[in-house]
């Protein structure tokens, strides 16, 4: 076989059988096809794409190029989510206890944050001693005694997708929607879970710009799933302003243990969080309709069982688990900075994206790999999408490092102002499986 | 400058800048550039095409690359030509001596055989003695004494080319249209001439495979030769059969001696010659309309001019220039084997492909880079298209080493034969700016 005739096949717009892609991947994860190979091969997949026989062979390559977890110890269909990123996203956080509170186990694998979107694992590591680098053997014991349990992605789990991924990044590759699906689902795949929902985010701020961009995007992934017999459903949820109002590393703990508390309940990320796990809950045989599902949800809130849920977690996975009712115990800012209106008027949007590249200039966020985290710094949003302001109304609040420079007009130049009142757009946008 | 952001503008089916495009090829030709970002870039850009203006810019960046010949010393304006490659092609061997004996200066560089196809250089090394690789000196002085001068391309004449075609023949990114003008223009350019005629071939055995892609390229590099100022004009020709009865370096030296002599004057290969020597005189300013440059080059074959040429040529360049009239002094193959037909039939056409391969199996071309030739090896073509054949009648000749296996059938099967008598279609296909 030779890498050549892949790439020119696929060049042509042919389909590539599932030996080559096994070769292919192969050989770009030990070094013996050479990375000039590998990246004008994915280019040509961006150009003429994949079918979903080859995205499932090449997701199966890739999750077969590393460790795979096995779950069968824990009895019970196990229901894992993926979301494709979005700024003040602390779903995981929320979702998973209430899952897991709700009798589903909820075995969860998460990153760290690059650019604007923070990453749960940093979220999770400003809970005091919290262990956010499981072994095998603390995740199965999670994942066995509280029904939840969440780790950064170790390096041997597909390694050839980590590989690829770097090539992606410098040969503009990344944005394919086969290459996107083989590099998520291989790693979903990997960690063992038989079901799984997804939520593919859209907007202008997102990397799905459109509705029907995302569709497709969440259709290649239900394909792909499906064809390897995994149960899988997708919701595509608008973004554009912040999810919550929290954005930050310890900031979204706080808002995550608000919302199990059973605060911001109609707000939208509680709603979204909701939501999602009533589709886990169905997915993991707990409920059999919607409303039921609903109805366990609403009440793992309500008798504590999701907050104590994730009590536990922390507890035996090393953290302080009292920083969850008192929040002093967590990472603190230097300074509270308040941003008021400089105008009256109407917020017609919030440019969530703009607000993730101040948190993560503010130290909330990496712009490099290397950079090191405050954990305690970050922005709380009070402005929301359709809200009438008057000059001097409190919009956001700045947590940042003490001495720290903070300019109000750059959060101010997030929100666009209207004379006339708007109304926000529902957050569920469609939905595919459910 | 970011690599990153020519691959992502290109990817979008955007135009690279002229500054962006010297980046890329000085960053690829020094190493500061990846190869893989280099390839998805080559990928790209099969996908998306290049506008006139970038594949001008990358012809130029390729250029400068490396040296440039300057021929100002040599009086009057240089004209070249270029042809896509065909087996048994030896124009270069016979319309150079000819326009040179009218008075326009012709300055080739030209490249030695890989595959099926041969290369000048090789043929031209055939002649004992001469001296394929000429000096800068060396080159201007037979220009300026004789007004012809050939020569294997140096290193240092477009070195990004090089650099760039390596690449693009391990990422399948040597079909595209701007890349191969590019990789075309710019070494051309680099030679200094003032002219140039191209001859694309066309065919199922060429690389242009129809009259549609072969128009394409063919307009492509007038373009780039005319947004640069450069005269410049292209002939499209049927490439199938092998071009005049030679395939095999010596045998190709004697078939153009031939030519040269007068002999073949109807055949396709005399006829082509004769063109491309006449659309040369009228861009060199030897003659205004064609049929003034047509009687030129006929006076030149009457006369002796242009084999006159071609003997100054050899001789001031080393080479044994009695081995023009005595050809037993030219490399000789070690047996000579008949081919035979084996039934009756009309020859409806000749697989040129095939039977520049089997020539290369008998040495006189190159597998891999490193092979070496013999000089003497090849094959005699008696058989032509549209010719009616009996069972016995000679179709090859076979010029083999001594000892070395000939397979009459091998050569028998590059013929197709049919019951009635066919019409081979004329050679020439189309013109641009003729």
């Amino acid at each position: 076989m030779r890498m050549y005739d892949l790439i020119y096949t696929k060049k042509l717009g042919g389909a590539l059988s599932p030996d080559q892609i096994v070769f292919w991947v192969k050989g770009a994860a030990d070094g013996s096809i050479p990375d000039e190979q590998s990246a004008s091969l994915l280019m040509a997949i961006c150009w003429r794409g994949m079918t979903t026989e080859e995205t499932l062979a090449l997701t199966l390559a890739m999750r077969d190029s590393g460790k795979r977890l096995d779950l069968s110890a824990v009895p019970g269909l196990k229901v894992d989510k993926h979301s494709t990123g979005g700024v003040g996203d602390k779903t995981t956080m929320i979702l998973g206890p209430i899952v897991a509170a709700c009798g589903v186990p909820c075995p969860m694998f998460s990153g760290r944050g690059l650019g604007h979107t923070g990453g749960t694992v940093d979220k999770f590591e400003a809970i005091p001693g919290l262990n956010v680098e499981l072994s095998e053997a603390e995740f199965l014991r999670s994942l066995s005694e509280t029904r939840f349990a969440n780790s950064a992605q170790t390096a041997d789990i597909a390694p050839a997708d980590k590989k690829l991924y770097a090539l992606r990044d410098i040969t503009a590759t990344v944005e394919s929607i086969p290459l996107i699906t083989a590099s998520i689902m291989s790693k979903k795949l990997a960690g063992g879970a038989d079901a799984l929902v997804l939520d593919v985010k859209c907007g202008p701020t997102a990397f799905m710009k459109t509705l029907e961009d995302a569709r497709t995007l969440a259709q290649s992934m239900v394909n792909v799933g499906t064809a390897h017999g995994m149960q899988i459903r997708a919701l595509i949820t608008r973004m554009d302003a912040p999810l919550g109002w929290a954005i930050g590393n310890a900031l979204e703990i706080m808002e995550s243990v608000e919302i199990l508390r059973g605060e911001h309940a109609a707000g939208e990320l509680a709603q979204m969080s909701f939501r999602l796990a009533a589709e886990m809950l169905i997915m993991g045989g707990a409920a059999s309709t919607l409303a039921e599902a609903q109805a366990k949800v609403q009440a793992s809130i309500q008798d504590g069982s999701a907050l104590e849920t994730l009590r536990r977690f922390v507890a035996l996975n090393g953290g302080d688990a009292t920083s969850l009712d008192d929040f002093s115990r967590l990472p603190q800012a230097g300074q509270v900075v308040d941003v008021l209106a400089s105008q009256d008027g109407y917020i017609a949007d919030i440019d969530g994206r703009s607000l993730g590249i101040l948190a993560m200039d503010l130290g909330a966020g990496r712009r490099d790999r290397s950079d090191v985290l405050d954990l305690g710094v970050g922005i709380r949003v009070l402005a929301q999408v359709g809200q009438k302001v008057a000059k001097g109304d409190l919009l956001f609040q700045v947590f940042a490092k003490a001495n720290q420079l903070v300019l109000p007009d750059l959060y101010l130049s997030t929100l666009r102002l209207t004379m006339n009142s708007t109304v926000q757009s529902p957050w569920l946008l469609a939905s595919i499986g459910c």
